[in-house]
Formats: structure tokens, C-alpha cells, sequence
């Protein structure tokens, strides 16, 4: 049992020393700002870097954008779905690989007036701020391998419908899609042309989503696409009780009509957070084998 | 796609009608503080109130003791165990049942020189505490079936070794006790007999640790307090990766030479919230089959 | 290590003694024949019988009907399916309860004629004949609690259409429907006439699956018959490669839009025996669950 | 709802085709035999060759060896393992990598006097057999990456240990052993002297686990040695209700004391089929994981 008293000085040890030396071990998070001409606007971004990233200071890494849902920040999948922690559990037995993981902010209160939404929209087009200054940034940036095998996407909720369409549309980009209790598809009757005209947020973020809805994007796919939309790995996963369900199926059922491989699974859940951190323990395993095939 | 239109109206309503009528179907969640004799201070707690309790005024209800660990509070299976959230989850699919969870407060920050453990130690006798004033009073409070069949107890770490304690030496009051990442033994060298007469707090736990450890305790059994142990469902859910490792295997293997039934799980992890947190979705459903037998 | 060499001697005296007193605390399976008036043929069937079934001889239980799927009969539960095997698990950590479970053959091998099917067919009323003949004789041979809520019902495949069926149809005798990878619809360009004129055994069996479609009785159902399925507890289970999956979708979205509670999952896997043999992994401790309520 | 007909129809051609160039499409099992010169005698083995094997006939596959346990045979994997059906799932989805697959035979009928074991034992020099004759058959025989990080090895019960011993004592030519329910020690008493002179077979086996035992091997390593087993990757996956846990637990404790990085899992479960089959769920991305390193 001395083992154990040993343990806890050692533990203790950890604890309080903190040297530069050791933090530098350990993987860690930092927020940041970009200033964005597209938008006229700063975005903050949230960004995990793998452990011993400053160590291994010539070895390049698998990148994972990690999107959030409506009415939430860069910081969500942080503070809530607590990635960090997951990551460092999936890494030290080997299920995920080291990667880095990058949230860019898209959203914030509705309520408040945010923005929210991945796509263009009159006044906002942040689909052009992602591809033509946040991503390149993030790529110069960081240690990145900067191609379409080792270049992942993944989201929740309206992240989920964001990540799905950016890798429709920009398939040499993405290797892989991760997409939880996604918002897929809106139809024309969630379209409010009045509000729109005012230059609504919410109408004008319901117009895109319709405008480019994931499961049209499959229906309406010719061979070409189909071809093209086969290069990139796909995965939905959705809550049994989620309000998206139904979204979520037929997007799956497009898909499969249309013989592009996608994974489905219909776990027991709502849209949750709950729902959102175990879905983690499937995304990022999944993508790592992804980006080592 | 007329439903999802629809959906998004129904759940608008949903986040801003919140009627009192509405928030009485929910779960909810609500911290109290006790004045203790015993202790000669207050101490907080937090109470998990499942749906429908001030609906179903005459229902009663199984009790979950659930403890924190080191360092922490009455508030962290709630801030970071998400333990409402889990609760919400489970009870909705039937996979746990309807039960009031309990949370006291037996910690704080050990810089700050916070009393913790959940022992008697001098001057701080924090088990009748427990069992004299805390213990009546929620089981008084709360719509509560106060027998043992219904009444279980968990907790993580120094709440790990506190719950085994607790339900090995008040064995005909817990139907079933779950430990994970458990603090379960104390060598004698981890005892500073030095400091333990100079009345450091920290030393008197790990004395007291030491005293009541929970692998000698079932070592030396005699016949009569196996069969009283027998009358408790145990659980044990260790990861491989913790530092608290060997002790849990002592621990369960004396269990079994013992012929005390008793569940193991080594899962992949460490001493982390991510462990603790994964936990629930074993012990919950768990505590409700003893509930239920 | 002593432990280990008196462990092996231990096993092996289990192993080779094997006597009566012994063989009754364990589990067991028994195949027998039934000779039914209403089919004018005699039918096989598998029962499984928990541990101590011999011993404790007032004890009553709960059942478990568990239907093949097409082109298999009543062994295939328990050849390919291993449900002694799982049983023996799960009620070992109490996981599952113990329960009479019961498998009706209701098939064979197609391409030699056999009759297959759970559903009243011209010349082959198999339903009248379960209702009738099977399921009251099972009542009476074995000590089972013959209410609604101790009786469930489950199958696979074309068993997955006819457990569904049952339930719908007899919602009154079941507690709990769990459906795997099930035959819910066959539309009606599934119906060959011709065909069934001349007696074809499978164009019959699709004729009823496609008159009596599950998917069909949710849509057409009044307020009356809802709340009557809302007395059934409801779980699908369909793998997201199984080529069934869209009936699946159908059913499940029919039984939300119906607003009848149903558990859903989807996960990974096609129409085959690893998907069965792991669904009862969460199959037997659900029925249980139920059982208990 | 006309898509079911047609998959019906679709199903029943490939069910009734089966052509030649559909078959190559699929994985396949086939069986052999080896006739051994240090043996003298025949050995029959199972080979599980990925699907696409007699196509791409440029490719080469990584390799496991999967180890039987005592009174076993290589069929058992495949009979009651199920380990064709696990791949064939696990690469459908990409968890698992397409590997060849192969298991001998050291075993059968205890009773019927058959010898049993993977070690070198007076009058079957096994180990030999397998490392100069077998092995380097399989090696030539099949389109294998014939290196440490594409060679996984892995067994239950006295397969268990086997494959630890052969990895630990050969750690330059395997990159992964994964051990389940494994016979990892034989303590002194076990070795019955008299019968080990007379030659009794299960003595022998006794007398050589006792030998070799790979929880001593690393208790007793030095530096050099335990550098050695930190370029295998080691799994130990054991039931908790096992009758081997408690050698179990000796190595995996001797493993952390020496530093060696090692996954540990206890799940629920015994001494069975049941916990194999499931263990292959780990086992086989795991090591698809080392392969792809």
C-alpha cells in the first residue's frame, strides 16, 4: 500500500509544479480573434492543439472544424461538450489520433440580434468568410496538413446542416462529415419572404437553409455529383427523440437511394448535449481512421 | 417538410412560454443549506427533484446519496457531472426510474484549508453529521421511501471510499452502493502521525482513511458481517489509468474471496470527470433495478 | 497462485460431476412438439427455462415469445442466436430477469415448400393456431404470470413483422413489442395475384403482409386504437445497411407522427445474425424493465 | 413503398446467383492442413482471407493470429466466434481493416488425450512447429506484410496466454497482442512432478505454463527487456466473474509497475463464449488501429 501514498505525493507533485516543460506535454486550448473583411466584422475561433505541439515543432496534423449549433458561440464545444477532455482520453489509448480541432464562431444570441448561420446571406456572407480568410488563416496558421484526406468537418444542430453542405458543395475540400442531430432541410413553407425582405436574421438564415437544403442537394444530384459527393466519407447521427429526426432520415434515405455510402446511427436521445459529447466518442475515432486510410 | 416548419414554431414556443404549469412537468434542481450541530457550521446541498414531483404529490420516491470527490463541492455532479441532464435522458427511455438524487457538501478547496472527507475525524465529525442530522432531515424534507431497498448511495472518488464505507458499516440502511475511481485504503505510511496531532485536516483524512479502510474492513470479515455485506449490491468501476487503480482491485478481490457479490467494470480512462461523468449511464439504470427488485 | 491451480481442480469438478442437483440450479433449453387441430400438423418449439426453474416450484415468471424470421424455425434463437447463452449473462449481473422465453417455429427452409409466416393464410391459419392452440397450451405447461404486462413478444426479420403484428392486433396481451430488423410492409405490387390463386405459399405470406401491413395500421388508426398501442411498450431495432430499412423509417415515423411512444435505434449493421444476437443485448434488459414497472 | 418488392427480388438473386465473380467479392473462409516435421504429426488450420482476395491480386494484407483456447481446435473462432461475420461487418463499416485472419490448432479433446498448448513441451515442441514450419507456410502460402506492425497476435483463455507468451518472448515480430480471459500463470504448486515424468500431456502443459509464465516474465524483466515489450502494443480483456482474474490482474499490475503501456478492460461476464465473440467488437479495430500506425 505504500504505492499508494506514493501516488498521492506524485499526484500532489503534478499538481502544484506546473513547470513550463510539463504544460508543454499536454494538449491545450486557445481562443482567438479574426478580423474579417468579408464580414466587416471580428469572429472569435476556439482551437485544440494536440499534445506536444510545441515539442514536436515539424510534424503537421489532421485538422477537425467543429461546428456549433444555433444560438451558440465558437465556445460551446468546449465549455459544454467538453472535446478537450474527450480528445485526451481517445488519444492516450490510441482511438483518436492527434489532430487539431477548430471552432470558428458562427452564431450567438438570437435573441440579442446575433448573426447566426454558415451560409451566405444578404449582408453576411460568412460561407465566403470561412473558405477565402478563416480557413486559409487557420491552415498558414497552424501546423496543418492542408488537403482534402487529412481535412475533416463536423457540427451540431444548424452546425450539422452547415458542415453537411459545406462538404456537398466544396467535396474536394473534406474527407470526412460528421453530422449530428443536423438541421438538413428547410422547406418552403418555413420561408418568410416578408421577413426576409426586412432583412430578418432567423428568415434570412431559414431562406439559405432552404435554398441549399442537404437533402435537395442529393435528390436533385446527377451522376457527376453523385461521383464527386462519393469521394467524401459521410456519417449522421441523430437522436431517436430529436425534432430533426424526420430531416435527418430523409437525408439518409436520399443518400442511400442515390448509393453513396453514409453511416447512420439513430441513438436514444433528444437534442442535447448529452446527445452531442457521446456523439464525440464516435466522431473523432471515426475520422481518424478517416485521415490514416 | 411542412412537420419541420412547424417543429421549429412548437419548440419556439416550448423556450419562451415557460409557464409554471410547464416547468412543474420538468425535472429540476435546487441547492439548500443545513445548520449543523454536530459540525457547528452550515453546509450546502443539492437536491435533484425528478418530473412531475409537485404534480404527483403522494408519489414517493427512491434516494440516490450521491458524493463528490477532494476539492469539490455539492455542486459538481450537477455542473460537471451533468447529472440532471443524464437523469432526463435515462428516465425518458425507461432505462432509469424516477428517483430524488442527493448531493451534500463534505469538501471544498484543500489550499483553503476546506475540512473534507466523510469521515469522523477530531473535531470534525462529518459521519454523524451524515447520519444523525443530514440524512433525517432530507429523508423528513423530501417524499422519500425511506427504507433500505430504496435508498442507494455513489460517489467518485473520496466519495468513492465514502460511499463503500458508509454502506459496509450501515449496511442494513443502503440497498445497493456504487464506487467509482474510489479512494478505498490508506497504507499506515500515508499517516503523518506529526501532522495529525497538529490538526492539518488533509492528515486527519488520510488517518482516517487509513482507519476505516474499506479493503481491510471486508479482509477482516468474519462470517456474520459477510452475510451483512451480502445484504448490499456493490458495484466497482475503475479505470485503468487511475492512479487509485490497485486499491479498487485489492478491494474487489477481497469481495470475491469473501463470496460477496460484487460488479467490476475497468473501463478505458483515468482519474477524470470524463470517467465519472460516463459513469452515470451504468449507475443510474443499475441503482434502478435494486430499486425495483 | 495457490488460488489459480485450486480454481482449475475447482472447474474441473464442475465440468466432469455434473449431477442432477447441480444441472438444476443452471438454466436450461427443451425442444417439444405440439400436434395443433387448427393446422392439422404438428409444430416444434424451443422454451428456455431459468436457472432454478426445478428448484423453486412456486415461483411464477414472466414470458418471452421470440419469432424467427423467414426460412428458419424454432432453433435459430438458440443455435445461431445464443439466447441461453445471453440470458445466462445478463441475468448473472442482473441485467435481464429471469423469464420463460419461447420460440414457435413458424418456418422452414423455403425451397422445400414449407409453410412460412405468423399471419392467417388460405389453407395455414398460424395465428389462430398461436392464439388458440400454442400460447394457451405454453400458459398452462409452464408457471407463467399470464398477464399483459409479464408477456412480450419479439422476433426478427419476418418474426419482427409478426411480433409488431401480434401486438397491434392483441394489444391487450402484450407489454412489450420489440421488433429487429422487421418486415413491417409489403406494398401492393408485392401481391401476385396469379399466384396466390394457385396457392403459392410466399405470394400468401405476402399477400397477409401486405393486408395486414404494421405500417398501414398506424396510419389508418383512430384516437381509439392509439390509445389502445399506447398500452404496448414499443422498440425497433434496424441496422443502417439493412435492406428492410425503409419500412422501418416508415413505421417509426407513423408511430411519432401517431404520437404512440416507441423506442428507435439504428445501428451499425445489415440483415444478419450479429445484429440479432447483440440486439438482445438491449432487448432482454428493456423487456425486463417492463416486466418490473 | 415499391422499393421492398424489388429488394425482395433483388435479395432472392443474389441469394439464388452466386456466381463465380460474386463469391471473389466476398470474404471467405477456407481450412488446411500442414504436415509438421518437428511434430510429427499433421495440423489442421483455418485461414479467414478478406473479401476482394482473389481480385486485387497485387495487395498484401496485414496478419492475425488468433489463438483457441484448451480442448479447442482452430475451428472454434470461426464455429462459435463468429469471426467471419464480426469482419465482414467491421470492414463494411471501416472500424476494421481488411487482415488475414488465421488460427491453428494446438488443442482438441483433452479427454480423448489430445495435446493442448502453444509452448514447447517434452515430445511436442509446438513453439518450434509454429515459429519455423507454420508461420513462416502461412507467411509465404498468402499475400501477407510479413513485419512486426502488420503482425497482431491475439487468443483466449490458454490461446491467452499463448499469444502473450509468444509476444513477449518474440516481441520483434509482433506489433500487437490482445489477450482475452488469458491463462497467464501457473504457480509452483500447479506442477504435478510425478505426471510430468510419466508424461502426462495436461501436466506438461501445467509444467510449461508454470515455466514460461508471463506474469513472472515481467516481474523479472531488467531494463533491457522491459524496453523490448514497449514496442508491442498489449490488451488484456477479462470478465470480471472469470476464474482467471486474478492472473489477470497480477500481469496487468506487474505491466504498470514496469511502465509497459497496457489497455486493461473488465467487463461484465465469465469464462465464455459469449465474452469472446464480444471481445472481438475491440479486439479487431484495435488492432486494425496498430496496423494503420
Amino acid at each position: 500500500m505504500k504505492r499508494l501514498s506514493i501516488a498521492f505525493v506524485a499526484m500532489a507533485l503534478c499538481l502544484t509544479t506546473m513547470a513550463q516543460n510539463w504544460r508543454q506535454m499536454m494538449s491545450r486550448v486557445e481562443e482567438h480573434t479574426i478580423q474579417s473583411e468579408v464580414l466587416g466584422a471580428e469572429r472569435n475561433y476556439t482551437v485544440y492543439l494536440p499534445a506536444r505541439y510545441d515539442i514536436d515543432k515539424e510534424k503537421t496534423y489532421p485538422v477537425l472544424y467543429l461546428l456549433h449549433g444555433m444560438d451558440g458561440t465558437n465556445k460551446d464545444w468546449f465549455d459544454r461538450g467538453h472535446v478537450k477532455d474527450v480528445m485526451d482520453q481517445l488519444t492516450a489509448s490510441g482511438e483518436a489520433d492527434a489532430m487539431i480541432i477548430v471552432s470558428p464562431d458562427a452564431g450567438g444570441s438570437v435573441r440579442e440580434g446575433k448573426w447566426n448561420g454558415y451560409f451566405d446571406m444578404r449582408g453576411w456572407n460568412y460561407e465566403e468568410f470561412f473558405f477565402t480568410e478563416f480557413l486559409p488563416m487557420i491552415e498558414k496558421e497552424y501546423r496543418i496538413k492542408a488537403d482534402k484526406q487529412h481535412r475533416a468537418i463536423a457540427g451540431l444542430s444548424m452546425g450539422g446542416g452547415g458542415c453537411t453542405s459545406y462538404a456537398q458543395r466544396h467535396a474536394d475540400m473534406f474527407g470526412a462529415c460528421y453530422a449530428m442531430s443536423a438541421f438538413l432541410h428547410m422547406g418552403a413553407e418555413g420561408v418568410d419572404a416578408q421577413k426576409v425582405a426586412q432583412g430578418d436574421k432567423t428568415a434570412l438564415l431559414f431562406e439559405a437553409a432552404h435554398r441549399l437544403s442537404c437533402v435537395d442537394y442529393v435528390k436533385n444530384a446527377d451522376e457527376a455529383r453523385k461521383q464527386e459527393l462519393r469521394t467524401v466519407k459521410w456519417f449522421v447521427d441523430c437522436g431517436d427523440d430529436d425534432f430533426l429526426f424526420d430531416g435527418n432520415m430523409d437525408f439518409y434515405q436520399a443518400m442511400r437511394r442515390a448509393q453513396i455510402p453514409c453511416q447512420l446511427r439513430v441513438r436514444d436521445g433528444g437534442h442535447t448535449w448529452e446527445y452531442w459529447h457521446s456523439a464525440l466518442y464516435t466522431a473523432l475515432p471515426w475520422v481518424s481512421r478517416v485521415f490514416t486510410k
